[in-house]
């Protein structure tokens, strides 16, 4: 049984769970918390499809492949970002879907796209909804509705070969379900986003989704070997061979597309065998700078452990408080965490501690790495104790090359803290490196204001800008989609928007697919 | 100052020899040989391009950037594949350009652009001149005139980035003169493909080149972070981070568009620390199939040395044949060569050795792997020397998954033979090698029939057939150019071909560059 996140939190209802003490403790000396309750008792506007539409819905892919009822589709409005989980709190649902409809084929998905392309209806594909970006708040104005494409019937894994080391995964399957699948091959994908208990494999490839393992297994996009999509024109087939010269890489034209180009209905991706060996080191360094210019050696030195990150002195003191005190000893400097995983990791986890040794970091030991892999995936429910409190939390992250990572750095910080004024907590890490370059990921609290979602935005707007200005990307991980669209605009240039709507045009004429979402 | 090619031969005059005895022998043994000598006094065709274009195009670019002599018209007709070749000989020389233009500036082509749609001129643009796959021979029909966009001037490298380990070459540059440029910075890019000597860094990235170190250093379009290009539409800026989500990745648009949506005028590439220590071993294994096993094991290991390539049987015999004698002793089995290049290589090397030895290899040492190494861009020129003697000689090339590899190589090498009856020698070897596959490029020698061109067509269509039944892909990384485009709408389908023309109805909307090139 697939478990539905709450509709106005992150994650399972039954996780849930209020600030700790030590937490609530140190967020009301810098910031100052009240109790600010979710509104109960929430009404969903009516759908707004005519009657002999949903008739013809019903027709086209079966009764049981067509949900109008409130629950469900108030769980398919919006994603999880602190804008959509603030206009949930409040009750505004008005980009709630008219129906949600869950197809169990490929063929039903090109059905649903042809009765939509037929009626002018807006197709928003759903995975997991745990998008932070407004990817699921499609345009509606000037169609004769909107449904919920729910993938979550299209959940199994196909295929795998064990020669090639590629398996065929259904979209709608969720990470734990994909990795439980593979698992029973002895194989792994590898892909931990934080997001990893909801989101899922459909969603990983339509936004370019990046996991915690990314030093070790790649991005989700350098893991996809094949495609399949359904778009309105017809059926796209992509992943003739690992890689080649035919032409530009439709994949790498997919992936990106968040729904706006076509329904991925199957992934093949390059798998993995399962670790023998999984260790995770917690290690200290003086200062971010220091740390960052270890990962930068890591990387250049193409010696990268499995994980590897690194907060600034900022996130490392309140990563400390929000934790159970591990051992009753403070870190100083800045916290980086590192994980090898293999057959065997001796000899690469050997390498990698004598860099980190002569580049002036310290091995705290493994209790604090092990209770790093333990909580992974809760931070996001955190973020739900705090607005509980009235504590504005969100994150937002970039990416840029090594020479420019001070700068970005010191830009979005700047921006963010003169946005949001005093009493403000940015923190910053860095989890996902490449030889050129790395990721900066950065959380927010701040004191609610009487306007939330209007003082969230103006900041958002502000790192935003900052972003741009110093040439870095409006998104390593996150994706676009409504509220990063006017930062891809001048990221990519008119150029950039031409291609993207050149493509629109050629596979989705008539423009029922995520109206609105990337493409500015 | 830059050597330019024989109009009729590949590569450096002066390098071009005769057949050497040994392989003579071989050769008239299976095949068969007769003296054809290429047409001498060949002449050309009088420029189309009005006169009243000619004086408008020098005003735009000045009379320094446009050359209408016969001696650059000719040698700018066309690439050099065995057909190329072939009408060379025969004195066919009627897809020369009109003019050759020779822009010096990113603004120059701009320039020219947007001269072309004025006048709806088409452009080809040019580097090395190294392709195989008709790249060069665009349509003129329906256009005023068809001008060759020679990049030989663009020839700096710009600049260089230590910290984030990126650089930023023009697209003139060929591979020696990047590789020295960057040498003086104690840097090296690592693309050594065949055509080294004489291609460029802009067709590198246009037709996603792949160069004998693929294994340590990657492909072509893995070292690009950053593309500038110049459309008919503006100018598009590529690659503001290593890797992001902002949408889909434009830069693996541009690449693999080769020269049909827009001219790359800049290219921002990963580059590391030139190898204190490079070692080419061979090494033998008793069947293709098991060396081929091998591979695979290093690449699923992540073990891969810097450069790993395999003959099979057939292979390794005429190599052997074709080579001077080393050491007077044979190889059977089928030959391995592989290269082991870093800052220090003793470690990685017993890893890949002791791998090797359990899966039935026996290493033959250094000797031949530095044969190879010393000859490895050599092969090309025999070619010619084979031509001279009437046999036919070409190359072509495919990738597939690790579990299709058998197949593809057995369909491939029966559609060749087939087509091209007895006495052809079909040689293949792998030479790149993913996680979840490989290359495999075959060598075809047979005796020249009335119609050498008509045999080839048939033969290489035979062969693609093939590769397209069985999966794979039409190029791993010789591109599409006139030569794959009915095999690549086959690979990408309706939906892949309607992309590629929503891309260019957008960048280049009256169809100026590069027309009938890569796109069905």
């Amino acid at each position: 049984m697939t478990i539905e996140m709450h509709p106005q939190r992150w994650g399972d209802p039954a996780a849930a769970e209020a600030l700790p003490d030590s937490v609530r403790g140190l967020v009301d000396a810098f910031v100052g918390t009240r109790d600010t309750p979710a509104a109960t008792d929430v009404s969903l506007p009516t759908s707004g499809l005519a009657e002999d539409l949903l008739v013809s819905l019903r027709g086209t892919v079966g009764d049981d492949a067509v949900v109008t009822d409130d629950a469900a589709r108030r769980l398919r409005t919006r994603g999880k970002s602190t804008p959509d989980l603030l206009r949930a709190r409040t009750g505004d649902l008005t980009d709630a879907p008219d129906v949600v409809v869950r197809p169990s084929s490929h063929e039903d998905v090109v059905a649903v796209l042809s009765w939509a392309v037929q009626h002018h209806v807006a197709v928003v594909p759903f995975g997991g909804g745990t998008c932070v970006t407004g990817g699921l708040a499609a345009r509606r104005d000037g169609y004769a509705g909107l449904i919920s494409l729910d993938l979550i019937r299209l959940d199994r894994l196909l295929s795998v070969d064990t020669v090639s080391m590629t398996a065929v995964l259904q979209p709608g399957m969720r990470g734990p379900a994909a990795e439980a699948a593979l698992a029973e091959h002895g194989l792994t994908l590898g892909h931990f986003p934080q997001s990893f208990e909801f989101a899922s494999v459909g969603g990983f490839a339509a936004t370019r989704s990046s996991g915690q393992s990314s030093a070790g297994f790649g991005r989700f996009d350098d893991m996809v070997v094949g495609l399949r999509v359904a778009t309105p024109i017809g059926e796209l087939v992509t992943g003739s061979s690992p890689a080649n010269a035919a032409g530009p890489d439709l994949r790498q034209v997919v992936m990106g597309s968040e729904g706006t180009l076509g329904v991925i209905t199957e992934v093949t991706v390059r798998v993995r065998r399962l670790a023998a060996e999984k260790v995770y080191e917690a290690w200290t360094f003086p200062t971010f700078a220091e740390g960052a210019e270890a990962m930068r050696r890591l990387a250049q030195d193409r010696l990268l452990p499995t994980v590897i990150r690194l907060s600034d002195e900022a996130e490392t003191m309140a990563n400390l408080a929000s934790q159970k005190d591990i051992g009753g000893e403070g870190v100083t400097g800045c916290l980086m965490i590192v994980g090898h995983e293999g057959a065997s990791v001796a000899a690469s986890r050997a390498q990698v501690t004598a860099i980190l040794e002569s580049l002036g970091g310290t091995n705290l030991g493994e209790e604090r790495g092990q209770a790093w892999a333990a909580g992974r995936f809760h931070a996001p429910y955190l973020r739900d104790s705090m607005l509980d409190v009235g504590v504005l939390v969100e994150t937002l992250e970039t990416a840029t090359f090594w020479s420019n990572r001070e700068r970005l750095y010191q830009s979005v910080k700047d921006a963010l803290e003169g946005s949001l004024g005093e009493g403000t907590l940015v923190l910053c890490h860095i989890s996902h490196v490449y030889e050129t370059g790395c990721s900066l990921y950065f959380t927010v609290a701040t004191k609610q204001a009487e306007e939330p979602l209007a003082q969230w935005l103006a900041a958002k707007a502000a790192a935003s800008d900052a972003m741009i200005e110093v040439g870095a990307t409006i998104t390593h991980h996150h994706a676009v989609g409504t509220d990063h669209k006017p930062w891809l605009a001048r990221e990519i240039g008119p150029v950039g928007v031409a291609m993207l709507r050149g493509l629109k045009d050629a596979v989705d004429p008539t423009g029922v697919l995520n109206p609105g979402v990337l493409i500015p």
